[in-house]
């Protein structure tokens, strides 16, 4: 496999950590040469991911150790200050980086500051960062050195939004509004009441609704598209009983006269990874469970003005481990589907 | 135990049926005295639920056999159109009814016949039906024969909306967004795919955005308040994989310098079964599992005129069985709350 | 309500804490009028678990300025280690204690101590503990100052095997084997990883085989009835994504011509929280969801020699809480059942 | 893809013919060309499974339409009595068949009339049919034309068992105990009460103890290795709430001074879909979740002579349609992992 690039994992014990494993271990032109935690260096990834047996001879290293700088591509699967701290070394050694954290996502830094609780490090680094919505941004992922990987939420709300923000279409009479629901693991793979199975089963709640920091991610990447429209966009997410699943509800005014789905059909027909369905349908988290896939389906309130748009999306896969894969694709010019065929799982 | 009022339940095997058991077998005025099924007739009621072994000695009994016109009072728990066919001659014996069906929730005819796809042949019986949302109509439920038990989204979606349109603060700019989600027993216990563990289980989607049948319930109790705050209304439901729960996130323009906690809050301070939250609070459908209550909080949007009213009940409780044992109390004269204090169940 | 009696409870925030709170809510004789939690001093109870608001108006206190000694009854929701160093004292000032954790279950002192890692410093108080087991031990329990309520696997293990080994039926040619398997709310409400809804949810395992505390207290239980039935006990406990309920499935041989169902029926005829299912039943955990009961069925393995004990508890009512209710019940003079009548919540 | 082996699957709308369509998606030899369903003819598949939109261009057709006998294999993923009567045909113009229904896995005619409760019509054919258990019979499997894919009981029950049977290890003075618990996802995808998500969901039962079809399947891989190890086999399976997955715990007594886990290390070395885990292991559902796994570990139980064999698979996969085209790759010579190497899906 000696023309395969060579791919790190910072901070791999985590749920988007061995997602990266699960999906680049049938990637045909890349590998997993080195993947890093403090807390579990020297344990065998197989030994602590059971599922990992037989498919990755590797062991947690640290930083330090695992000699990330050999990597030609290095993905950071981390709380949020590591990659601001790390990355900059990296690319200087001309290691490209994909961040799935937040450190690179929002531009405006006193934004960041005020919504992650830190001052942020890496001004200079944040210029060249490429905000890896890949349907929005494939030309100049494509010859990034560091791309910072959306947001679970601002992928799912943002992808019908794009084609109507495009063309200007949000009537913004009305305020957009975002009802999301996400699956528990978008909570990630620490200790906590909360995400206890006993806690967050057979249970539904909002969450965050005093502000959740994936408002601004979301908000940048509209009004950057149609900038009247970010104005009084209410966002609530929700927490659902599901292990992996993502669903957005919008309800939006549109100018008269469009015809949302095909606009969406139109901007999305070469993109492999959006499935625009049949006006009618109800799209669910099921049938995109393990694949980088995002459903999307608009449908007219009965009896009223208001579009609703429906979308799904894995939250580990095209919310995060996968697009992060599909980055890397792009970057690298490998097919952008490549690793990324499993049909989802279903049931 | 003699001066208890003695109670029937047609169509006593589905879930709200088997809810009515319960909560009645604690309640201190009423003794179940007739269970009807015409499939399971003869068969002993705690063979068919053995949860309730050792707590009822009652067998199924067909409609014809179980004496309901001695009962003093009689629920249906019955799919549409079997209390429009029988309701009208028990109430002619003197026999007080309860409905949970959908059969007097809607009083303009030709509605009904529309959204439930038969013809209403009991118009004059509807005139005196009375619509059973306690918090709205105490008085009216007193002397009602006929009560017509709320659905779960109208009862859902309508209790935090009350106060509100009383007081005509609903600025009707934006039109209203009701965003729900339902427990997977809101189906009922009927074999369908779409219900199976393996379709409903660790899965999330919307459903019934074409129009749900209790659109129409919903817009007849917003209308009768506020008149224009039913136009434009939005309703969409979606399925969640909880067995018992519901949770309303509705959408909101209100007028001005209004205080909704505070007009909560003062509206349902005599309510037992309406809990207005702490500013802040995120009621979560657990907090209310196996309870008769309603609990709401009231939340303005960050950065946005929106107001955000979440509400959650359980749905075979607040939202059917619950409601109709508060419904018979009201009528009765017993307290409010006999035989509905137990706690939710956590976890 | 003067007339009650006075309930301390030491360790309010963890499931049985609540679950003690949900149970004593409705009591006729009792009245909750302390708790006591160090870490949540201060915070009122239904803050804390808003499924308690309108029911309890207590705040949490720390055990220093609960004046739990004013108390007729404390019990004990707390880790191991806790009883045993303050339970002494409030039994001198004369109040009575349950214990529902494990400190006092064990009779011989090295044998806890190896299994619980600590050395245990109430040897003359633990002369006095009964073990609440109440089937078993409902007269020594009458009068006892301090009872030891049994865990959750002894309780479900043990109630088919107690009549079985008061008459010596069990054939110990075969060893006995108790495969169980228990819901995740056993493992309590503290931060850990291994019970997150994303670890336990969609998921079954064993755990614990090379030795689960549970075991000692059994084998306890089966040795002082039939001395050699507890030699080569094999039990091995498994996780099952339920949030309450318990299932032990038992393999057994026994005296030839013995009828282990009748056997069961007629130890049990008195007791009002097990119930002998006819034969052929398969008990379900839900079917005893929130309440105080243990339903037994037994069968006879096909071409086989094997009989097959089945038996389920919530192993937060009969399995903690309601058991430790069911304790007071019988210390205090009240009706076995008080409290303790709610039906099951199904579904 | 002119060179691919051309697939028919009959009765591709249960969970184990889509399973089929999800996995044969990815395989490199293999193109599924005709899928049947009288119900659904004239329904593409990707309107009926939104999960394989974009994955496949196929609609169902009535068997008559459907063309299999130009297939070079057809899977039968139906009903008992379906293979019998249409693969004699098949095999007659020379296609090839693995039959996923229990048809042809038990030798015994009148045995398999008594459980099936239906005539067998195909003796001849039985006679050539292969039990396709892979990691037993893979020589035979090569030239097989007719496989009996293995339950999904059977295959997790008869994995741990094979080494040691084979070499007379089971010492019979103690039944063979196998208690298996199984995900929902087993009883299949028919509209059925039992298995509704409020009744499966948040619920833990045995059932089938009076005999399960399974038990026969099992006894006859047993008893053709070690005879007397059949005799007085106990079976109880049970139903977790878990989508895939499936546990069997076995109780053995082993003869002295065996190593079991070294047996089975050492006849499963080139077997690469059965894991023998590091003694001390305990398997989880999880990580086997829509691979083609069983993980299998042995503990002997603390202070006794009983050896616990604990095994995992996700019953649709290695219990159904992974095994099948393990067995589709044995008999058509391609690797026997082609198309079977995604990672397990975690979290």
């Amino acid at each position: 496999m000696a023309n395969r690039i060579k791919i790190g994992i910072v901070g791999a014990t985590g749920y988007t950590g061995v997602e990266l494993l699960r999906l680049l271990a049938l990637h045909p032109g890349a590998e997993v040469t080195a993947i890093t935690s403090r807390s579990e260096a020297g344990v065998h990834v197989a030994d602590y991911f059971p599922s990992l047996r037989g498919i990755y001879d590797l062991a947690f290293q640290t930083p330090e150790e695992a000699g990330l700088e050999q990597c030609d591509l290095v993905f950071f699967a981390t709380p949020h200050g590591v990659a601001m701290r790390d990355a900059p070394a990296l690319l200087e050694q001309g290691v490209r980086v994909v961040d799935l954290s937040a450190d690179f996502r929002i531009k405006d830094i006193p934004t960041w500051e005020q919504w992650y609780g830190m001052p942020f490090t890496a001004a200079e680094t944040l210029q060249e960062a490429v905000y890896g919505l890949c349907e929005l941004n494939r030309e100049s992922i494509k010859t990034a050195r560091l791309v910072a990987n959306p947001g679970c939420y601002p992928t799912c709300v943002s992808l019908p939004l794009l084609p109507l923000l495009q063309h200007n279409l949000v009537n913004t009479g009305m305020p957009l509004i975002a009802d999301c629901k996400s699956g528990v693991s978008g909570a990630g793979r620490k200790a906590a009441v909360g995400t206890l199975f006993c806690e967050a089963g057979d249970n539904f709640k909002a969450y965050g609704i005093g502000g959740h920091r994936h408002l601004p991610e979301i908000k940048q990447t509209i009004s950057a598209l149609q900038a009247d429209a970010a104005k009084g966009f209410v966002f609530v997410p929700h927490l659902t009983p599901v292990i992996r699943g993502m669903h957005a509800t919008q309800y939006v005014h549109l100018q008269a006269d469009c015809n949302p789905h095909d606009i969406l059909s139109s901007f999305y027909r070469n993109s492999p990874f959006v499935d625009v369905m049949p006006p009618g349908s109800t799209p669910e988290t099921r049938s995109v469970r393990g694949a980088n896939i995002c459903r999307i389906s608009v449908q007219k309130a009965p009896q009223s003005d208001v579009w609703i748009l429906l979308s799904v999306i894995d939250n580990l896969v095209k919310g995060a481990a996968g697009q992060a894969v599909q980055n890397m694709n792009i970057m690298f010019g490998f097919d952008e589907t490549a690793g990324l065929q499993t049909a989802p799982l279903l049931p």
